[in-house]
């Protein structure tokens, strides 16, 4: 599982804060946090902040880098905010998120075309949110079909079907993890991520149900999430979960974890 | 989800000393216990106690339907225990189970065909263990056939494809699962049911990773299990999955589980 870290969200408060107040420290400790939980990416995100938010992406970016090895997730929709990070950003970054949404792609499309940069393609369009597995396999085709075109890699894509609320429809999970099996199987050496906590929205026991998720999903072939990797129940969720699917040989990873006491929850 | 409730069963330590004392009440409460925490079925077996097992599977079927209007799973390879459990078993009782093996399938044939049991059909064979989705499969359509065309109604069918450790190879877990998936679209109509807890034999945080196989396979189809229904963890995995599986309608079941404290743990 390729596990990137959400937690440097300038939605979130402390975050935010730290951002406008330049306090280096609490974003080096969220970096370091994650990884040291497994993260394979650290997202930044400084999309609040209207007007500032090329100047603060690129210094969440050195911050964390500073700490850490493990490269970015630079998650903007604005090209020019995108282009600050990448000049201070080491090693390959992955770019959160180009979609079939016109003005999104016609930024982004530019931004990753012809590099080695990791990119979610997020199934949205300006033809509203997709629901069932059709609706996201439009989308899908089209945007992955673009990025080769773009000279983007297959292995080099993460396609993300857009979590919906199993409060809203109770197929919308279903739909989902249909769609991640579908991908999986059109598109050999494609990768999948999404965030998950979507499912659960207005619906109680939340955490619990977006663990249950987060199995099903990854039975059907997730191979990426956008997450919070401290949450250590999720964590041993997944460990289980890549086990039990045979992506553990000999159950390695698994022993490592229960050894780490990673299953005392 | 169909629920058979494992815990009378003469293998176990407490089940199996109250049997011989004729302990009446013990066997009741465990009856009692595991229908209040929603059994479809009860397992009753006294396996162990060779030429006293007819005997006493008649006594353990009186006392459970002493206290419990949920019919009995009643669990025995031999046709004359199952037959004096027949003669005091109210209403529609399951099989468990017959399988392909030579002795087992002649024994049972005869005491099924042309009923309205509930029948387990166990994907073994005298050719050993199953391993791979074929080997299952190809016992599953001799076994599915065969009980059709003895008159027994694919409805009342649960196919049982065998959980085999993940500890001894790591495919084991995807087989399974993948063999739910096949069966339920080979066979429509057809039930799946099996206990589950054999696939972390070996490994560490055992009952961690049976809740996580569990969601795995309801995800695939799996609609009965054979498990303890005391395990309160296991039951709140399951309610969830089957929310997330579409099963629910408007998650009334998981909206009820929660507001009755299923999901503290």
């Amino acid at each position: 599982m390729i596990i990137i870290g959400e937690l440097i969200n300038a939605s979130r408060k402390a975050i935010g804060t730290a951002i406008e107040a330049g306090d280096a420290d609490s974003i080096k400790k969220v970096a370091t946090d994650q990884t040291e939980a497994g993260a394979n990416y650290i997202d930044v995100n400084a999309g609040i902040f209207v007007g500032k938010e090329p100047e603060y992406l690129k210094w969440l970016v050195q911050n964390v880098q500073d700490v850490t090895d493990v490269p970015c997730a630079i998650d903007s929709p604005d090209p020019r905010a995108i282009e600050a990070a990448l000049e201070v950003h080491k090693g390959t970054p992955m770019i959160n998120s180009i979609s079939l949404e016109k003005d999104r792609y016609d930024n982004l499309m530019p931004v990753v075309a012809g590099t080695d940069y990791k990119v979610i393609a997020l199934c949205m369009s300006d033809d509203g949110m997709p629901e069932t597995v059709d609706d996201r396999m439009k989308i899908a085709d089209k945007l992955v079909n673009s990025l080769i075109q773009n000279n983007v890699k297959v292995e080099n894509i993460f396609v993300d079907p857009l979590v919906q609320p199993m409060s809203v429809n109770n197929s919308f999970g279903v739909e989902f993890v249909n769609t991640i099996e579908k991908i999986v199987e059109t598109f050999p050496g494609i990768h999948t991520a999404c965030g998950l906590s979507n499912i659960s929205y207005g619906l109680p026991a939340r955490k619990f149900m977006n663990q249950t998720f987060m199995v099903m999903a990854i039975s059907k072939g997730l191979d990426g999430a956008i997450m919070n990797p401290l949450d250590k129940k999720m964590i041993a969720n997944i460990i289980a979960a890549e086990a039990l699917t045979g992506k553990d040989n000999f159950c390695m990873n698994y022993l490592k974890a229960f050894r780490a006491g990673k299953f005392e929850m």
